[in-house]
């Protein structure tokens, strides 16, 4: 087996001088570019080594749990890759067998399962201005009980998706983007545009679009964010996406015109969800668990997304971005027109023509959520990594 | 890394000459106290040692099944984690995806599962009168697989909670006095509590407080099972109380008042049980399906619970303990006035007064499992865990 | 530990010069009987390891992921087993967690949850002409994936169980038939009956009957396939065992008469199962979401199944055997009459004086799937189980 040759990521980590041990990783712009640019390192780290056959064991033994409290089968089997490459045994929380009903706190829960955990992934996306915040209270449960002394260690919290960020989605897209346009660097006046589009659905999480503004913004693109007047995003995160912009070198503006957004565009994003509104309303009428206000509120909501079924990404549009091929991003499913539903968000030949590079772009996720446990677990990561590359175990013996 | 001073528990541990290899563990009471004392000196051990960062690896590759039969968040993690830290994947049996519908009988479904499992974890509480039985047709459908060559090895079946018992519960109990009280030794004649409390649900198992009295009347303390008229326990499981308390050199009375009890107690346990005449009730009206009469019984109990309402820890209660601070503790989840429910088994105050105490009691659960799996598969667990000590591996490489 | 004489098993397996490796498992009849002989010498070598309490661990981390359309027990359970003593994770897709109601189709979910996995073990048999279709539809969308550098591994696709075959249970029968007849060349010109037995159930899969006959005309026995008239299997399969047989020197013919079937046979597998025509009508009423019409089927076919209650494995039936002593097979559960139901495929004598040999023959496929799982993944399978059987690693340290 050849050497892998990773001494220069390793030294650039090392001179990052970033320091995630023991904390969470719940919204990237909590995290500084130095902190993010060592996720990176490390994720690219970790998918040399993957795909040289080098095993990644990191963990003698160990626990990952996850808790889902939305459907998810790419993020699942994300954490569930990442955690087994690392040498972690995965332990689903499945609040339906537990005895959560039965009148835990989530406080209390959160200790209860942590007393040999390493590392707590939540997805909770439904209740817009409960999921982030119920990861911090888990979190600071967490906190003090390894200040306590009830926990042994301190499990990092890692956000699989929240109501307001999806870090390590959009991680994996500025991945992919990374590697399209060599490098960080690359990424610097590109015209990037995520952009609403239909779908015979309703109430898909604004996590991705408020994820996506929130961390590109602070690599010196330009973006545009485009959607039919009314589907707002959260303005806190809109307002800092501006704000990063001007920080960066690049530009941040809102289109209510996707096609005038797509016209010289070098990466488009368009994927449906829910104006913000509508979540805020949703999640009150799941909380009063209102059935019937539900149905009419989705009814409402179908109807007033119909109005806007021109917002297709296809071939008519793609010809406006740069040299009419942009790279098309998404971040699976897709809403595919006369695929998985009658028409949806992007037409079946513009998919079709991108549908590999969709699937590299979701092949970096488990690399970024290994790259998380690793920076929030291993005492030194450029130290342990050094070890893994010199002990150069195959991964199957 | 420094030394891990184990040296001195395991030559007391060698010098108990317990033997549990190739035994499984479903009631306390049939195990000697030189293999309970045996059980809670392995869990020492490994506590240290996973505290101290080092791997608990005895397992290379391997299986723990786990079977739950009630919901469970502690005790599904405890087991969870305690199978990953000793190096063993876990499987759970969910009987709803199984064919044990189809006509699978219990000692055929124990060999199927087990062809290459360590230890099968069962929890199995919701029928009087047939949990515990389960379990041993189960753990003899396994001896026959292994006696007539089936198996290639004998798996461990753990008692996760029974309709009789609760042994990884109360094991992790005692330890927790142990820790407390400076040793067993000092447990003798305290004054211990384990109280009736009121709670707006009915159906909760008797194997909490069944499991607490069978276990520490053993020690030499002063036990006192206090609850209103009418809530029985097993009879078998109080005879064998009073006949253990008089050869331990302890006392064990009822009493149907609780104030009364609570005076001078030095540690005190108020939790919600189902009278075992209810028990009994319900485990054949759940048998005969009859929801009718399930609705009956519950509007019933929830009427004679109601009753009882002044059997609720506070501070007025609390007052009467010795020194007015007599330890609190519980098995979690406790009804919480004002928290979990309008009025429950202890006010607010109270359980936040030893909140974190009750978490350091159930941070005793997954090292007790995780001792039972070793002593009832590794053929010679005190040189098994001095070869841990000695290889200091950490945990976290 | 004393030496595992494998050395003469490993030079059969390298002269035999079979390579499964970056392939899948669909159908025993698409491998070449060296690569059929190959597997049992893989799983014999692996049974013989673990037995000896040697670790099996080739893996050093990785994942097998599981997919389950039906209902299961010993193949749930053989897959995990298999995967745990190889060092592998496993996670299983629960397709109601995941997205794939929303639009995900079976060649994006292939590779979604493929990124780190090395084994992917499906169960699809409910849908006739569908099953098998949808694995090969799964495993092309892994090889082009793998094909065009978007996973770094193809991972296999084994059959857990489909509409056509179910090759782990029938390569765990042949091992058993090997080990009671003195090796394969013992299996030539033994008499085989695989007979459909009264079940009063409907529905039971076609692909052990399908299987046996597509796998066991291969070794030169003499196979009788007995049913009611009017309970056909697919004709495809019927006429390649003929072919099959004529090949290898044995027989094989159909009988519609259980009792002359059973006459001097050496070996019985009474079983039920529905038509052909049963399964492809339920096939499209299950499609059509039909209630009524299914229930209207069952109603049917439980009549027609009631017509043939003599077809049942009795002390009788067994007598008119080879010496009276028949080797009784089945893959479990089976349907026992006065057990599992009033009547069903066999007596409670019968099936009780076999019971354990019935255990024996399942536990072989636990190593029939770890065979699998090595020979398609490991690059050099022989001189991997080399290196185990010289490293004498114990299973438990």
């Amino acid at each position: 087996m050849k050497d892998i040759p990773l001494e220069e990521k390793l030294r650039k980590l090392e001179s990052l001088r970033a320091d995630l041990h023991n904390r969470d990783f719940l919204l990237t712009w909590e995290h500084s570019l130095a902190e993010i640019r060592s996720i990176l390192l490390m994720a690219e780290c970790l998918q040399a080594l993957y795909s040289a056959g080098r095993s990644l064991r990191l963990f003698d033994t160990g626990l990952a749990v996850s808790i889902f409290r939305d459907q998810s089968t790419r993020t699942r089997f994300s954490f569930a890759s990442a955690a087994a490459a690392l040498g972690l045994n995965v332990s689903d929380l499945d609040e339906a067998k537990s005895q959560i009903a039965h009148g835990e706190t989530v406080r209390e829960t959160a200790v209860m399962i942590s007393f040999l955990a390493d590392v707590i992934g939540i997805r909770d996306d439904i209740y817009l201005g409960e999921g982030n915040r119920s990861m911090r209270e888990f979190a600071a449960a967490l906190q003090e009980g390894y200040e306590r002394g009830v926990l042994a260690q301190r499990p990092a919290v890692i956000n699989l998706q929240c109501d307001i960020d999806h870090p390590t989605q959009t991680l994996a897209d500025l991945m992919h983007l990374e590697r399209r346009f060599g490098g960080l660097a690359g990424l610097r006046g590109k015209k990037f545009v995520i952009s609403w589009a239909y779908s015979p659905s309703y109430g898909k999480p604004l996590s991705v679009p408020q994820g996506l503004v929130g961390l590109l913004t602070r690599f010196g693109l330009d973006v545009t964010l485009a959607y039919p007047e009314g589907y707002d995003l959260l303005s806190d995160v809109v307002e800092l996406a501006g704000k990063q912009a001007a920080e960066s070198g690049g530009t941040f503006r809102v289109s209510h015109d996707m096609a005038e957004a797509f016209d010289g565009a070098e990466i488009v994003y368009p994927k449906s969800w829910a104006p913000m509104q509508v979540a805020r309303r949703r999640t009150e009428l799941l909380r009063k668990a209102d059935q019937a206000g539900l149905k009419n509120l989705e009814k409402e909501c179908l109807a007033e997304n119909a109005r806007h079924k021109s917002w297709h990404c296809d071939e008519a549009l793609m010809k406006r971005t740069a040299a009419g091929s942009a790279l098309y991003m998404h971040c699976l499913p897709a809403d595919i027109s006369g695929v998985s539903c009658p028409q949806g968000e992007v037409s079946r030949d513009i998919f079709e023509r991108y549908r590999l590079e969709t699937y590299r772009e979701a092949s970096w996720k488990p690399f970024v959520i290994a790259a998380l446990i690793v920076l929030t677990r291993v005492p030194n990561p450029a130290a342990a990594l050094r070890r893994l590359v010199e002990a150069a175990a195959p991964r199957i013996r």
